[in-house]
């Protein structure tokens, strides 16, 4: 990904932030130098040190995965995005100045590198699924638990799935929210963004303004 | 990806209309075994054979493109991703039947395959800027033009810039929106998500609607 210093953010809590409240990661990896992606929610270890995450074993990711294993590590980028939005050049003061201006696209995204390796074993496959769980039933005011399922269902469900555990050997965020603008120009920007009658537009300059609050 | 028979769209009109509302792309390129991946607005061609974009010459891609170019075709994943929900299983009427449910998630992308093709020309960069910018300038009630921007301020803007366009050799679509549910449960996940607080869950919610009215 491409980075320039002043869209680069490398506080950890901000990162993990937008981990936790966009966790449906792109999951990128290489079988025999064709690139493969996977849409797949995940979650942070308890420690921060790992992805963690389910995928069918139907996905032939699974099979991708076994036969890469027993040659070497398989290497994954994971990318997790938050809101996005074109900015047009027309909310800039500076536009009515000199007219230098141009469109841009805002977005937010994390990028990770890691090492996949399999979780085939059912135990850590049941605190995955209730440590997602409990993260995202929190999200919709539910107290619902995995336990809540009849028991033979909830092993019938397991039987198909497998775990994936990433090690987070590196970390990038670009948030890319037009602070190369005057602040002037940022603000209008944002400003704009809140008065749009698109939903994500409006949670885009929310973001935007959250983050340089933070600053 | 993965992508059972239930949630696979292959409806080009749809596909379409995913990418126009979407345009924000992940491009995914392999560079020595390595992957990238790269976040970058893109069109469709006026023909629909071709996704067209570019980049600023300071981005890897560029250096990356040119040395992969002379020995072979630069194979491209591309992705485009609509808005998600994690959807909890006590939306479900199900749930108070039997029990037998359990959470998932619901999202809409489409994936395209094709070979990258640097476009190092300025008639082509031209037309390109301006396609993107007509495109997107409606989406704000904007009628700003590239050529509303003074032409040495546009050019010096162009020099740092390269065009890039990719064949669409593949395109597949995935809507995982609940279709393997009963469809008292589906009904029930989109009316649960318009009620939702998140302006992002609403915005799911008439996106699922709208493509079970097309159907």
């Amino acid at each position: 990904m491409y980075l320039p210093k002043h869209f680069s953010e490398d506080r950890p809590e901000i990162l993990k932030q937008l981990i936790i409240e966009n966790p449906l990661a792109s999951l990128v990896t290489v079988f025999q130098g064709i690139p493969e992606l996977n849409h797949i929610p995940m979650i942070l270890s308890a420690d921060g040190k790992f992805l963690q995450c389910h995928i069918p074993k139907a996905n032939p990711l699974y099979e991708q995965l076994h036969q890469t294993e027993s040659q070497q590590n398989q290497q994954a980028l994971i990318s997790f995005q938050g809101v996005d939005a074109y900015i047009t050049p027309k909310w800039y003061p500076t536009k009515k100045e000199n007219g230098k201006v141009v469109p841009t696209w805002n977005y937010a995204v994390v990028h990770i590198r890691g090492t996949i390796v399999l979780k085939d074993d059912r135990a850590w496959l049941c605190e995955h699924l209730h440590a997602l769980t409990q993260q995202m039933e929190k999200t919709r005011d539910s107290d619902w638990q995995v336990s809540d399922a009849p028991q033979d269902y909830l092993d019938s469900m397991m039987n198909v799935l497998v775990g994936i555990e990433i090690s987070i050997d590196s970390m990038a965020g670009k948030m890319k929210l037009s602070q190369n603008r005057l602040d002037k120009d940022r603000d209008a920007v944002m400003e704009n963004l809140m008065q749009s009658k698109n939903k994500i537009d409006q949670h885009m300059s929310q973001f935007a303004k959250e983050l340089k609050k933070n600053l």
